[in-house]
């Protein structure tokens, strides 16, 4: 790939979905990708055009597509996409998928660019990548320099999943709803199978047989693996809310030494990709609508002690679920991969 | 207050609210109040009128009441208004407050119905009792048979807050702002400040100089009160969702002692004013628009043990925060007073 190394040849593989429409978007910003860009999809996904900054891309079948070509190729389709043409890419191409098809795969990484990009280190100029759920990566990100500053014991988290967490379909549910009730008639629930406007649902993903939701068990999971933690305590409870965009996490967090307020917000102040909103009466905390304004970066704000124990401390994240923790994360860790020496 | 004891003259400060709207439906339905219902409130809520089951209620100022003519006042008006005329009032009836405003009066007992009801022992024929805030109520009749029946060590929470806890501004704010965004236009933000349509506020209530909102603090001193658990540690975060009504709350709670998940669910099914709602993939756990079908329950569902810690688990919290929380719980404290042995 030495030659190409500023300028690979991409392919984005789900480039009509929110993700795949956002990674594009974010590779024209970073100045990769251009004419040299295929964008693909499944059969069924075909119609739908990408827009980009050169005005409109053709999808093509990805089933049809030589992976050969490319020296990157992106899967930000769904699970059973990746899991069926992924592999094969792999063998041509440095593959980043954002599925949940190749996470616990033997000897694939699984990769928060701003917190374990050391990871790569193990992947040659072809092979797969896996990238953790937004959440996963927003929690990831607030509490590594926590972890650095004093050791973690131990994380509850409360989550604020946004519905396009779910896909364009979650996002004109929730509109549709929405509109539905303002004109005084009853919505139908799609995406979520009850209703999500004005309401909040408590389970996010299937139900697992021991109470939990897949989405919990990935959030505890991935952000073990990504802080490389295998022994850390995180207990989650992931709930949807009527947002469009932008996932918020309510983190309460068990340090393993004491600490000083300053020297956690310093910490915080100074690490990737995070953006510290100071605590104070005259400045708004962090929301899902107000980040969207800025969308590179995971919030942290309500930073505090905890009144009711040592060591212990709160704090509100949100990020955009979508462009800082799905495609801002997918091409930083391409431009990673593309820059490092050969 | 013996003659009268099954039908006492009432009267009902802040009518017009949303809560008092509220409450008057619930005196109606449970027979109290009828004809002999005085409606009163500020000066400047006075064009109002409350509806109930006979039609249209007249709102008298409270200013010009004498409450020598009631044995029975509930307060459902805003703190200031509590702050003037509950102590005079409290000298001639039972005076029930849902305001803020003596919830830490010396001698003024805190109660929730369903979990606290002794601490009305006190009182006499005349006197003041203060209710907590609605996500209080809500927690507080949650936990309450976790620590009779293991102890209950800490709590940490998040919550999910209907709008209506601001008043019914704040429901016609939501659904004002909801439509501009549907149609395209800024919202003006009015009630919380920031745009709440389709957006998460992780600050309910003011801001304090260590960081906790009014709100959280009140949920941990108002949740110990009521359990007569001094000690507890309670850690809570608050947010503001947009829901209409209906507090959502995730807890994490750590016991005393081990426990099976079974003898949990048996205590918080036969608990007082707690409906849960069984964790299965073939039933919906609860949500706030669903608990407005009937909501003279907390509901809990999401029952699940903690994976990362032994005595600990984790479940959902939903209830109508103006008809449960404030309206239901009003009344269930009158009723408890009227109907005790003189």
């Amino acid at each position: 790939m030495s030659a190409a190394a500023h300028q690979p040849r991409i392919a984005v593989v789900g480039a009509g979905g929110l993700i795949g429409e956002a990674l594009v978007a974010e590779l024209q910003l970073r100045g990769l990708g251009g004419s040299r860009l295929h964008a693909l999809d499944d059969l069924r996904d075909l119609g739908r055009v990408s827009a980009d900054g050169s005005g409109q891309l053709a999808i093509g079948d990805v089933a049809a597509f030589d992976f050969s070509r490319v020296e990157l190729a992106f899967f930000c389709a769904r699970s059973s996409t990746a899991q069926r043409f992924a592999p094969a890419a792999a063998a041509h191409a440095l593959v980043i998928d954002s599925s949940s098809a190749h996470r616990e795969s033997a000897g694939v990484p699984l990769v928060v660019a701003d917190v374990n990009p050391g990871a790569l280190e193990a992947i040659g100029a072809r092979g797969l990548v896996a990238l953790p759920c937004s959440a996963s990566v927003a929690l990831a990100t607030a509490v590594a320099p926590l972890a650095a500053l004093a050791g973690l014991e131990r994380v509850d988290v409360a989550t604020y999943h946004a519905v396009s967490g779910s896909g364009r379909a979650a996002v004109d549910g929730l509109a549709a709803e929405t509109a539905a009730l303002l004109g005084g008639r009853s919505p139908r629930p799609r995406t979520f199978g009850t209703q999500i406007a004005f309401n909040v649902l408590p389970l996010v993903d299937a139900l697992g047989g021991d109470g939990s939701s897949a989405e919990e068990r990935r959030l505890a999971s991935e952000t073990r693996r990504v802080l490389g933690l295998p022994g850390l305590q995180i207990n989650a409870t992931a709930v949807r809310v009527p947002v469009f965009f932008g996932h918020g996490l309510a983190v309460h967090a068990l340090l393993e030494r004491t600490f000083d307020l300053a020297e956690v917000a310093a910490v915080l102040r100074r690490s990737n990709g995070i953006r510290l909103v100071e605590s104070a009466v005259s400045v708004a905390p962090p929301t899902p609508a107000g980040s969207a304004l800025a969308p590179d970066h995971v919030y942290v704000g309500r930073l505090r002690a905890d009144a009711s124990r040592d060591r212990s401390l709160n704090f509100w994240v949100v990020a955009d679920n979508v462009r800082k923790c799905a495609a801002h994360n997918a091409v930083s860790v391409a431009q990673i991969l593309v820059n490092r020496p050969q």
